[in-house]
């Protein structure tokens, strides 16, 4: 079945032309001795731009962000069960973001692993739980296929990270075979028959309340929201979603609140919620007495597909086959004055509306800081806004640096908490190297604000001084200029909005990676 | 059965008091929402000191050198799955040193796992394969009990991490029962017949030869070792060990080579391999042509006990046995002149040799520079020495934190190559808040340089400038002492044997943590 011409290749030169040949333009990779294979198959592969990480969890990261702006996943370069670790928290969020994502994860050779080597690790157990798809390509004539299949389980049925173990012998001997270039599923429709029960639904309830995310937060996905606000449908987005068009000329729909209480409270009397792209909201974490289902009593849910399933087309379908003809007025651009005095969240957020050119990326890993800046920027020009999806903060540099090499032409903001940004702070290193064109803010409070916040909602009692310094991260303060300098990002310290304003403007204004620390109330 | 003064103790309390009563006195921490009960639980628990860590590989490699020089597991404080992925690399790694380790997981409340929230995931899915046990608390009345149990499973039948999840819910409620002081498992003892045996076996060997790890590299256990070397028994050591006593006064052991080529050559002719604390001695990767297992043929193989036994006591029984009253010579002390010229590791092994401390404990997360470093060090003041065992780079810091913390009265020396330190560098924050008298020397070469020779050994082919880059992490160069200064850790460069000599006599005449960044060749 082999193509003469294929019969010299490794099993690793023919994973990397397979997917090559599917399209994908990335690998972001920490190898170890198991992967020097791969690394000789990329050097070869001029398709595939390959990046170096210095810690796993950047690379996931980035290859989320790769995939979140270009649509395609990028593979990434995991050495055995202990680089799948160091890179898993990012592997969850993209999870939670159904970001499609490659890993291919270097194992010892096969017949080496019965010995119990020093790094050998039950890695199918390891990746299993946060793998859409997980198989060993235990044959060298079976890598090429792998990849294949790889490739596609990473678009679905729900789209996600996939994870592809690739033995070093397996990488190592001739006799690799490429792999098909396959046609990824495509995202699934509504049938007809749930557009009509949620078209009838919506004519009976005095409060229906659509939740959406995945494809319905496009474009042209807001623009079938903005036919259904019109038709009296309230819209809010997850409180965390994978990416959303915003700022001037689109339609904004509101945003699930964070803490449990608020949503609730603002629910209240919905008697019908529609989900599209998305599953039913949950409260982020349990409180003692509080409701986990942020749904309201007596309310209906109706579910109108997850993120496997094309939101944009069932919102488009569902306003048609309400005939509503009219929109919801979209956005409109205000550039705000300058700000001044203390600099704040809000101030940024000023900032940003100012100074982000038309179509910008923005990286939101901002954890407490992240909604003063959010509200600002709905009238800003254009731009694509990127959330932490699953909660494991440390995603925002790598997912800027992901994202900036998708899109070039473009120009990528981080926001990203102190505490936040201190897990994975190798990403300031790789957008030096890689030149990507990221303008990292980084909120330094010298806080886990958010914790201190938690503490007193999960009735945690008073904190004493142990718990009081196992929520700051000061003492020492981090200097976040010298951490940023130390790695080839040059950066700035602000402190009053005025210098925000003004360190903002000139990094935005020169293509390359800057950071700025942005000093906030703690 | 509750003791009615412990009636009002929450789940959280009576977890953190029972591991306190039963001798824990350190927790490596990073915390989220889900675990503000243990915080505050902490908070009110003075027998144990909570140490914040800015990402979750860094607690686990602290509590593995708090553990290796104590002897006592620490507990670590995870957030969720997320948090132990981000902390499994170096779990993997105390795992392989046998170190005992509690790691306490902060889970979702019971009843909220089934919506699926953000951070949910499949704990012990992903915890389960580097567990030696692993049970969740989902009853409040539980905590005390596991937490008793889990503490005695960390020392066995084979010493290693244990994981503990606790739900929120079992944390916040009120119910909680201390668990019971247990006595940890002793460590196992060979029997008289395998005494017997091995004694018969090395009388009729030609060239009998001992691999030992464990107990045995105690200053009890080399005693031993050296009374088997004078009765012709040739003594080594595993490649990369969990800790063992040495320098002068102390009996200095071979050990086993790191290259599988070389360690086979090496052992050629051995007819009798005894192994005490450890396995029969495996390469640490596989190569095309090249052995696994590095058993010369012929070599018949003795098994005298894992990690889980006391392999000292082993090395004397069987001294005795063979009636060895002699023992091999112990090394003298040999202060070396100050080096001069070009920096390397060699002159920083001098340099080591010069100005450590009596006690002082080595972290050697070397990589290529640790041999080099580790040589002229076997005639210094006599020392523990610890090293990476799992090959998972990234624990040299953090275990020196750790380790630091648990012998305050004792110099610590971290010897990590630039990119092994990068995956952990978070751990200088921690010495710099805890005042950790941490010595932290980085061997600044820019490279993954043990990359580029296994590049070679695979026989992946020559590189070209896509592998070159994978392999190098210059461009841009890290700055270190930038780096460590920016997390409060006072830092210099030394690019001469001279500069670096007299930094390190500096860094050691004060107290408090230090860097070096030594420039060598890459």
């Amino acid at each position: 079945m082999a193509d003469p011409q294929n019969e010299t290749l490794t099993g690793a030169e023919a994973l990397v032309s397979t997917l090559a040949n599917n399209g994908v333009s990335a690998c972001f990779a920490n190898p170890g001795t198991s992967e020097m294979h791969l690394v000789t198959a990329l050097d070869g592969e001029p398709r595939i731009r390959s990046v170096l990480c210095l810690f796993e969890g950047v690379a996931t990261g980035a290859a989320d962000g790769y995939a979140r702006i270009s649509g395609t996943p990028a593979m990434t370069l995991l050495h055995l069960g202990a680089g799948y670790m160091n890179a898993g928290a990012n592997i969850h969020n993209a999870g939670r973001a159904n970001t499609p994502m490659i890993n291919v994860i270097g194992d010892h050779a096969v017949p080496h692993l019965r010995y119990d080597a020093p790094l050998t690790s039950d890695i199918v157990g390891l990746a299993g739980p946060n793998s859409r798809w997980i198989k060993s390509a235990n044959r060298v004539g079976d890598t090429g296929a792998l990849a294949s299949e790889a490739f596609a389980a990473s678009f679905g049925p729900k789209p996600g990270p996939v994870s592809l173990i690739l033995p070093a012998d397996s990488a190592w001997l001739e006799g690799g075979i490429e792999g098909e270039k396959v046609t990824p599923p495509a995202l699934r429709s509504v049938s007809k028959a749930q557009i009509d029960s949620a078209v009838e639904a919506i004519s009976n309830a005095a409060k229906p309340v659509l939740i959406i995310n995945g494809t319905a937060l496009s474009e042209t996905g807001l623009q079938a929201a903005a036919r259904l606000k019109a038709a009296g449908v309230r819209v809010l987005t997850d409180t965390f979603y994978t990416k959303m068009r915003r700022g001037a000329g689109v339609f904004a729909p509101e945003r699930m609140q964070y803490f449990a209480e608020g949503a609730m409270a603002d629910l209240e009397g919905s008697d019908l919620m529609l989900t599209a792209g998305t599953q039913p909201p949950v409260a982020f974490f349990a409180y003692p007495g509080k409701p986990s289902l942020l749904v309201p009593e007596g309310c209906d849910v109706l579910d109108l597909g997850d993120a496997g399933t094309d939101s944009a087309a069932t919102l488009a379908a569902l306003a048609d086959a309400m005939g509503a003809k009219e929109s919801a007025p979209v956005e409109t651009l205000n550039v705000p004055d300058a700000p001044t005095g203390d600099l704040t969240a809000q101030a940024v957020g000023q900032s940003l509306a100012r100074h982000m050119p038309e179509n910008a990326i923005v990286s939101d890993d901002g954890v407490s800081n992240g909604l003063m800046s959010y509200i600002p920027t709905q009238n800003a020009q254009p731009h694509d806004w990127m959330m932490l999806t699953g909660g494991a903060i440390g995603m925002g540099m790598p997912l800027a640096l992901g994202a900036a090499l998708a899109a070039q032409d473009r120009k990528t903001i981080c926001l990203s908490g102190d505490g936040a940004g201190m897990y994975t702070n190798q990403a300031l290193w790789s957008m030096a190297r890689e030149q990507a064109d990221v303008t990292t803010i980084v909120f330094v409070n010298h806080s886990y604000r958010i914790l201190n916040i938690e503490l007193y909602r999960t009735g945690a009692g008073n904190p004493g001084p142990t718990a009081k310094d196992m929520l700051s991260i000061g003492g020492p303060d981090i200097d976040w200029v010298q951490l940023s300098t130390s790695m080839g990002v040059p950066a700035a310290e602000a402190t009053t909005a005025e210098a925000f304003d003004e360190a903002l403007a000139e990094a935005i204004a020169v293509p390359g990676p800057r950071l700025i620390a942005a000093v906030v109330p703690g």
